[in-house]
């Protein structure tokens, strides 16, 4: 029973993270003038505020994990069992797809459009990559240092990977292969998904052995007492 | 007297909350040259950011509802009683008129103007109960879990669900009632109000029983100690 | 001693403030390409998250006024004694003309520039009142239920006014008369400035009388322990 | 060991900076069809959102400095010793580097291009100065004050100065450097280097000084009760 209920928190989750990713693509595309700038600053605005929602209102219940890469990395470090983590990611998909069709319904758009948007070469899997290793920094260090700005920290990074990476940051293979059935803003070529996924996959696991590193050092420095609080202060100890 | 002063914290609640949603688009139409992606940009950026004021100032007085679908769901969840959720309706829906009046004379145009603006069709009715199916359930499971982030977190809602809803998210009964009345970016045609209201109120009530199954999900797991605080953790006891 | 500081972190505030709003005003009407729609989110912004910051800096040492229908409001409210009043409302005036100033040699601009910008007419001064209204209704009902807050309240409710009144929400005496020494997007026609100040008072005695009624019902309620919290919540006492 | 890891929190964090300041210049202007404002609108929300969560995921382990001019102010306040403030200041120069040509490779262009955006005079000069004194200022009244609020508050400082300043804020002497050597919209002519890093040390020491005597009034009013909070409150016992 709760595991069918963290199920429905990451299905309604992921649903409505897909449903924002493009239905904002489409209302920016649609009013921006063909001024693509502007559609990407509504686009990445509203990612960045619907992660921020999603995961203060689904995490309890659910972990709000929504990525197939953030499940892998958490049954990595343990904190989920096998069984879980293979319910979690079917879930996903379902949902981002499920997702992608109603961003189209709300836009009287045909459900499930095969992607056009091509998106490959080394500039973009080495943008997947960068985005999906800070992504998971991002989650993995914000954790363990404050657990409670997580939904913040990984709004605010989304905001900014759409920016700063060649391919606007995917991020996530769930949300990947579900763009891959919408022709608008958001979507991307079915072929040019497995080379993103495999950038994704990469990137993570790289996130995960360097916030081994750094995660560590801090409960020791914290036992020394030298190093304290989350911000650069003036220790007058020293 | 405890409802009066209730009473005059809806009012000025939802007379600033639709200055603001009628103000800030006539702004942007008037500014953004005909561009309206800029124009939503502002439009989305002023209400997000005055519901968040909003809800922390007057939500201590009368749980800073300004919209007759939450005060509906707050009687479902018997915070409040009938007779109180009858005379806050009747005061949002005054509050708001004159708030639509308030914003045409800050522009010096006409203080009420029949809307024109045709807003009906499959997808803008889905879109109306999708919008307020997720900002009930941001409000009943952000209350549930961290209750002190609630105005942030309707504030990033709504600024995400006016770019990925294709109806920009009216999401408020009162709030379309009021928004007939002007002929400005905002607007709505008298015609096409009520099947958005009644979008409205199935997308609440959906809202309701969902929360109902996520919100008790969370009291079970805090007692078993197995998933608590409210962001993705690795715990190490697993 | 304490005094002085206080005026050194009441002249810092408010000359970074005026650095802020004429300086991003120039930029976005610099760069926008004649979209004053860019410009305005541009300067929206950046006056939202100056203020943010300026009021967490300097908010412990002055209170951080920066603005003297503030400091007025302060006064009729007991917090400060007309001494330090006077002496606040004086730093704060000569500090916004040196921040226009400061702003203009940024840009290599001549550094006092009488205002061109015509801003009169019923609409702009009951935009002016109504700003200032909100304003000291967020500051004094921020300050009763959330003080932490105020500081991105603050912020938050200048961006959202920034678009909802006809006039761009000055709403501060200081800075109305240092922005008639631009000639920059900010500007405003010195003889336009006297009407502007009286709105600006009005509207700030206006939210004086309607806090005292506000902020008041809030400790009787904690005390019968009924509406507690500052989020809307479900209650199950009820 | 613990000074590794901490150079290894400077390193990302100076990498993942750059790489975004560059790299979102770069999506900007590739997106926004010339319009300069809508590029800086995306540039400063990018830098801002990553700034953001750099300091919240890097801070406890290093400080979370990313910039030579707050790792000198440091060294003077006392809170790191001198091996280590050099060994920061290298890293920080090489990360930087390194993040550039990350921002290229993800775009498929050159890895290094000699600056030639000139970046000269007294506006520019001066700004770099104020931008450097408004960032070093925020940073340490802000660990006094509010530690906890930091990142959010470097990160909001650093949208308003992209803005309000004439030279769109380094207000960092590695980034700087290495902005040196990209030829996309956040580049620099490498003869401009000299005089921005100049203005920028001036502009910190003074930062220093000034935080000085604010920082100690705080500590001797909170010794007496009178000033307390950091928000504009209405005390009741004056």
């Amino acid at each position: 029973m709760r595991l069918l209920r963290a199920l429905l928190a990451e299905a309604l989750g992921t649903l409505l993270l897909l449903a924002t990713v493009v239905g904002s693509g489409i209302m920016g595309v649609r009013l921006a003038q063909g001024n693509d700038g502007i559609a990407l600053l509504a686009n990445a605005g509203a990612t960045a505020a619907i992660l921020y929602v999603l995961i203060v209102v689904f995490g309890p219940t659910s972990g709000a994990h929504f990525n197939p890469a953030v499940t892998l990395a958490m049954r990595i470090c343990g904190a989920i069992d096998t069984r879980t983590a293979m319910a979690y990611v079917v879930v996903q998909v379902i949902a981002a797809i499920i997702g992608v069709a109603l961003a189209h319904a709300m836009f009287d758009q045909a459900l499930l459009q095969p992607g056009t948007h091509a998106r490959e070469g080394a500039g973009q899997w080495l943008s997947e990559g960068v985005a999906t290793f800070g992504l998971l920094l991002t989650i993995l260090l914000g954790a363990a240092h404050r657990p409670a700005a997580v939904p913040a920290l990984v709004g605010a990074y989304i905001f900014a990977a759409y920016w700063f990476t060649g391919s606007t940051s995917f991020a996530n293979p769930a949300v990947t292969l579900a763009r891959s059935l919408t022709q608008s803003f958001a979507g991307i070529r079915p072929t040019d998904v497995p080379a993103f996924m495999a950038s994704q996959f990469a990137g993570m696991g790289l996130a995960v052995a360097v916030a081994a590193i750094l995660a560590r050092n801090d409960v020791e420095e914290d036992s020394r007492g030298q190093y304290v609080g989350d911000a650069p202060t003036i220790p007058e100890d020293q």
